[in-house]
């Protein structure tokens, strides 16, 4: 990027995937030229892109879906980035060693290298959301990913929910905050529960932006996956990608179908926003020494 | 409060202030009493609650105004607590010492007794916002404070753009998050600047109570108040004073008018959504040294 170039057009694929991985690859690629034929420069893809989201039960055989960075996903996604010359944050199962496993997000530079990988840092564990199970939470930190269109702030879905992490990555420089998400609501609850739930992610993830005066971008999935235990009623994923401006303000937003969503970002306004809401001089770092605690019992 | 009572009924006032002090304090005792006759156990007020906003100027002769804790304001709030049995929460400009001032929060529990204050510990400066001129940084840290009706977070107007004081208020044992207010518009920012920056307000504080799983209550003012230097067009404080859940769902919310908003507070709700929604489970606190930093240039 030159320093005159001001706007960036983003996008995201929101999709439904299917037990057929290869299928979902062929489907992805298709949407990221179609991306790309819209003039995207930037795409990012939901988390655990091309693949059933296959933390609803706890088996072993599932490590089978995961692979070495770099690999083969890394590699045709680094190929299809440099085809198309765009860069594409991709989150991938990642097998680091044998009996070590990350959800880590990968970052493809428009000439086709890997530019960076973030492991996911937070790692949750619900009913229907046994990451804890496949996943070793992060050990390399909130370092956003240097790319030929600026620092990207990459982040996956649970780190979401605190502010801690878009903070740190926001600090570190970051200029746009991404979200590889997979979240849904369970069928089990009554649609109030459901809607304070979607509110409450939308919500949360605009005040990441307002909070640190950056654009930002998530992407979830669509479509229902039955839980293949019978444990629970399975997940009915939320969609409702989006991509909002330093402000928290919505410049683009899917509703709970399979869709690509594209947005213009203006850096001049991320600068114009810092200006005239400065919080990162008035942070009072001689008080914040708590957040590294646990909990404050105040001795 | 006995541990079996679920839900307490909360409160706020939302009023405009005129430059007679004293006229606008015998508005507030009515409103307060109105608001204990509707049964409202907590009661929060706006900002500097009794003067015109007077941080639109630099002028020595505003610091009249302050007066020492406890004083004459926190007296007479006291007396009204415990006249009416309700828990209020003022905002004051503290004169702690000839030459040292602080804008401070006050709890006055339901017999009277100062329970508590706290003293803000992010002071904005702005154009029409000139707080650095006035207040000393609060060096009270974030600590909740003790009353009859639990564990208090009051927190204070340019705080609630920062997730980091949410965050050490919710660790140090609040209960519920309290943001009296003077936030307005710029009459010169055209009406989509605005709505851009009313949005990004209720959002980020909705946030608050998501991250943290805890109901909020934020009291703004209303009205128009002139800038007496002439050197902006005044202020046009917006109101939407809002009481939200721990999902960050809202309860109640106010308009641009003057009004008395409540709701009732369930605490069972509140533990049902921290459980549903772990998030202090998994903070990655070896991982959150950066946030002591001003900027993490990496090195």
């Amino acid at each position: 990027m030159t320093p005159s170039r001001h706007e960036i057009t983003v996008g995201l694929i929101q999709k439904a995937c299917t037990a057929d991985r290869a299928l979902n690859q062929a489907s992805l690629d298709t949407a990221i030229r179609d991306c790309a034929a819209q003039g995207v420069e930037l795409i990012l893809l939901q988390e655990l892109h091309d693949s059933l989201y296959f933390c609803q039960t706890e088996d072993t055989a599932r490590f089978d879906l995961a692979e070495s960075i770099p690999g083969p996903s890394s590699e045709r996604l680094g190929r299809l980035a440099a085809d198309l010359q765009v860069v594409i944050v991709a989150s991938l199962f990642e097998r680091r060693a044998p009996g070590l496993y990350h959800n880590t997000a990968v970052v493809l530079d428009s000439d086709g290298s890997l530019a960076g990988r973030y492991r996911k840092m937070h790692v949750p564990d619900d009913p229907g959301y046994y990451e804890k199970f496949y996943f070793t939470p992060g050990d390399l930190g909130f370092r956003p990913v240097e790319t030929s269109l600026g620092k990207l702030g990459v982040l996956v879905c649970w780190d979401q929910w605190y502010p801690e992490a878009a903070r740190l990555t926001a600090l570190a420089g970051a200029e746009i905050l991404l979200y590889p998400t997979a979240i849904g609501w369970n069928p089990a609850d009554d649609t109030q529960e459901q809607q304070r739930q979607l509110d409450a992610w939308i919500t949360i993830q605009r005040a990441h932006a307002v909070a640190n005066g950056l654009p930002l971008i998530a992407a979830n999935r669509v479509g229902f996956e039955a839980d293949p235990s019978g444990q629970t009623q399975g997940a009915q994923f939320w969609g409702h990608s989006m991509i909002c401006g330093p402000q928290g303000e919505i410049l683009a937003q899917a509703g709970s179908q399979e869709c690509l969503l594209t947005a213009r970002i203006d850096r001049q306004r991320t600068e114009e926003v810092r200006r005239i809401w400065p919080f990162f001089r008035d942070r009072r770092i001689d008080a914040y020494g708590p957040l590294l605690k646990r909990y404050d019992e105040g001795c």
